[in-house]
């Protein structure tokens, strides 16, 4: 391994796709790819604890550097010794900036070409956000990983106002990359340019040329539907550096995540599976089910009989369903352990695909019939 | 072991006070007594799982027939197989009949000496409990214990009021004895009376006439001040047949369990333990902290550092302070073994002192300190 944060192999490319099977060197241990990050916001995967994402083999999680510098301080955790220390979980952490949270409150921001001034979400107390501050920010944090901060438009953005964004996102790549002073730490840039491909083009042209350890695909997910999201990658990814790890922000649903490996993307991260968990919304090998759904009140299914999660070897819909409609707390973990299983065991089923390379994006949709939605 | 669902041995009895030393042979095995039932009400301990509940070493939980009859019904869980089955549980379980919580309804019930008419509390539909109902509905969830039907009158209630009420709750017991027809599971019967030493007596002797394999101290917790629990408790518990179990329902602090082992009590339940770990409140060797304060917020220590669960052993009192703030659900999880393993240690220490004929309850009050709240 070498001194450097993050290396990355990618040692085979699929054949029929743009698919490759890498392999992350960071941190906290290796990640093989391409590979689903369970998304942790506020220092915590919800409802789950560090033996559980041991036990579901979760290799990398994601936090949110906006929403720990608000609370409980990004100082706070430094103090703590850093969020790996802080969270106890030895595994390695992604942050994002958290830019994306800060451009959807609207009415609390004001955005200039310094940085971008928002009242918090909690107390509407003022903060300022600039590509120095995420860097002190997410040193303070310590992740394995951490991303730039980037203006992220929403999807229905027009050319000229997304070519301003995709500029000044460039100019705040520089400015992160000068603000480092951490050598123990990977970043990774960010590419935007919303649906426009000559904005994706250049801006993937610019960001390239930086020295960062890996590149995201971001401004996806953030409001188009399947077929952009699918145009967007597929132009994206392939203009991104073939030896850098590939992330795409955000996305997405299962299949999702077939067409994303096979346009050339290594990371993905959603809050689908965590959130769909919370309300109700299961997935199995035969598409989603909702357990409050009066059909499983007698299953004595397990919720997917493919899968070998603690819930699905233990419990019966019915008992599932029980704890849901009661209101029990523990529900939610059980939920959550098998949504986030089904989606770590689909990247399990695509990296050996890759491996054997017969990975074929086309088949494995049509396989996955409705379990892709 | 005996082919009775129940059997209990007492092999050791305190020299300084009116403690046993016992050993409860259940269907799903062996409880070592003094013993404390987190409660599950409604078939889960909240926030915990099975693997959980074996790992604090819960030899025995509490859940209630009466949450259960109206959600997901009796016969429902019948037909899973019953409540162990349902909820994939393989330690003891002992079902309260509910009885408490429908009299503490007040607008939503009616009384006779039939039985009580309610209105469901999720959505008013009409409900009967009988002490005949009551008993096909626990051996409908087939428990290794069941708790009989009882009237328990507010710890307010005036002398000729509750002796009306151990009138009843006598005829009921033999109702119960009646109708019951599994023979694999065990009975409690429970002994009222308010603050009335002259009607516990009276109950007292009518109970211990009836062919139950254990019997409860109840209309205990129902309001009084921790003297008069006291006081019933050590008058009621000598009253109760030597070589049966005796439970006390519905208490209490650490300092309660403590007294009630002095008094010659067996077995508690009490929601404190897990009601406490949600609303912010742990339990330490040093008495209660409120986990919200902000004297935790960059306490590196444990919640407890005599204490060896896994919480302890794994977070600070910082990370938890963080998590309860934040809402994060997991919180209540982590929150919820610590609080119990401190109840089910305390039982331990109690049963280790016992063994050694060295317990002494002033004593052990006196070095608890404020940890007896």
């Amino acid at each position: 391994m070498s001194d450097r944060p993050l290396s990355f192999e990618i040692y085979r490319e699929s054949s029929r796709t743009k698919a490759r099977r890498g392999r992350l060197r960071l941190r906290h241990g290796i990640v093989d790819t391409p590979i689903f990050m369970p998304v942790g916001t506020q220092a915590a995967v919800k409802s789950l604890d560090p033996r559980d994402l041991a036990e579901i083999q979760a290799r990398i999680i994601l936090s949110n550097a906006y929403h720990l510098m608000i609370r409980p301080g990004s100082k706070q955790v430094a103090a703590r010794g850093g969020l790996h220390r802080f969270m106890r979980y030895d595994g390695n952490i992604l942050t994002d900036s958290g830019g994306f949270q800060v451009f959807s409150l609207k009415e609390l921001r004001r955005l200039s070409d310094d940085g971008v001034e928002f009242r918090s979400h909690l107390d509407g107390s003022l903060f300022k956000m600039t590509p120095e501050s995420l860097v002190e920010v997410q040193e303070d944090l310590g992740p394995d990983i951490a991303m730039m901060l980037d203006e992220c438009p929403p999807a229905q953005a027009p050319h000229d106002e997304v070519a301003i964004a995709v500029e000044r996102t460039t100019r705040w790549a520089k400015r992160n990359v000068a603000a480092r002073r951490r050598e123990d730490m990977a970043w990774f840039g960010i590419v935007q340019g919303g649906l426009f491909e000559d904005l994706r083009q250049g801006h993937a042209e610019a960001m390239r040329e930086l020295p960062f350890d890996g590149f995201a695909v971001g401004g996806v997910s953030v409001g188009e539907n399947t077929e952009e999201i699918t145009r967007i990658v597929k132009f994206t990814a392939p203009l991104l550096p073939r030896d850098k790890p590939r992330y795409l922000m955000g996305v997405g649903t299962p299949g999702d995540l077939v067409r994303g490996v096979a346009a050339g993307i290594d990371m993905f991260d959603c809050v689908m599976p965590t959130r769909n968990a919370r309300n109700g919304q299961l997935f199995t090998s035969n598409g989603r089910i909702v357990i409050k759904n009066a059909e499983h009140r007698e299953s004595e299914q397990p919720v997917d009989a493919q899968c070998s999660c603690y819930t699905c070897r233990t419990f019966s819909r019915a008992y599932l369903r029980h704890l849901y409609t009661a209101g029990e707390v523990g529900y939610h973990r059980l939920a959550t352990l098998h949504n986030l299983s089904f989606y770590l065991n689909l990247m399990a089923k695509i990296r050996s695909e890759l491996d054997m390379d017969t990975f074929d994006a086309e088949r494995m949709l049509r396989e996955m019939g409705p379990a892709a939605e």
